[in-house]
């Protein structure tokens, strides 16, 4: 029989392992990497914040040069800081070859739009649903020069958010004339729950104190 | 011994169908869901035609109304067509309660932007690496009216489209006034690897003859 309990207690063993890394468990047991708690729907300035910190792409939308003034949307990676050590404002590393930098020098107007359906929080729910949270930011995306709008601090800690989140970044080919850009946010729509957009303003986003970090 | 083996194999069961499950082979197996093979990135239409087919959800960036202007990108669930029979044109399913379709009754010109991470291809490229493949269409969203742009078989097709790939919007709240909208293509912005965008035409893009089906 204790040959019937060890067999037993090895397939266990492998069936929870594989359980937990369907769950993206194993992985964060491993690395120790936090994650912050999905923030309950009533708490829309979390549910921002959380958004912005746990997801690491979207879209950047701006006015088109090469489209004759159409809206056009690109899909973009961004981080607003380290795990665990989020500021809010998303930070990007866009090259001079995209179409979305020459939009931005005549026209800084830009939207950025984030789901919840990459974090992996939304389960079967379909991603227009609105318990399947959505984001979107607008306001201006800035170049960031330290002659212009930025300290050398500041560059500092977009580099470290974004290379902290995309590391092979930091290998991109110089001639492609990647540049850090700091989104200023003047406008925040949030869907959450049933209800229509979430009442939220840049001071309240900004002031939201979430910081329910736990280990996975 | 033999008990041994009965405990081994209900686990080695288990074990395997875990495994299917996590690769979403499980669910492919039971409802003989088909799914196209990633083409090669040197043929940009069948690319093209995959993401669209493939993925489930982008963004739709308008000139907003709410927002004097600005660009504006709303997440939103589409479908050119049920699984295994892809049309290429994205069909939606639109809330007058939203942002999106007021701002297309002044301005229909649009953009949809697409990547591949949600397809779960990319593995641990950086979304923004150009081997990750991104798409946007440019072009107008415009409402299915029978009268207007859209033949009752066409509106059939948007329905089937739509509903196939989004079963619980047949559901949604009639109060809401969700319509149907068929976006037609006028510009294709394609990076599926290096060496900048991909130079794609419409007609190509629906000339595509991409067709390797297979069963996961």
């Amino acid at each position: 029989m204790s040959m019937n309990w060890m067999v037993l207690l090895l397939c266990l063993v492998l069936v929870l392992v594989q359980g937990l890394e369907r769950r993206g468990g194993l992985v964060a047991a491993v690395t120790l990497r936090t994650r912050e708690r999905r923030p309950d729907p009533s708490d829309g300035a979390g549910m921002a914040r959380w958004l912005v910190s746990q997801n690491d792409w979207g879209v950047l939308s701006t006015i088109s040069i090469h489209l004759g003034g159409s809206p056009w949307g690109n899909i973009a990676s961004f981080s607003d800081g380290e795990l665990g050590n989020s500021t809010g404002t998303p930070f990007f590393y866009l090259s001079k070859l995209d179409p979305t930098p020459n939009d931005l020098e005549r026209d800084p107007r830009c939207s950025f739009s984030l789901s919840e359906a990459p974090i992996g929080t939304c389960g079967s729910t379909d991603v227009e649903n609105p318990t399947c949270a959505r984001l979107t930011l607008t306001g201006k995306l800035m170049i960031m020069q330290v002659i212009q709008v930025t300290s050398a601090d500041e560059l500092d800690l977009a580099a470290q958010a974004m290379f902290s989140k995309h590391p092979e970044m930091q290998g991109w080919p110089k001639g492609h004339k990647f540049r850090f850009y700091k989104f200023i946010i003047l406008d925040i729509f949030l869907i959450d729950y049933y209800g229509g957009a979430v009442p939220l303003t840049v001071d309240e986003y900004y002031k939201s104190s979430k910081q329910t970090l736990h280990t996975l």
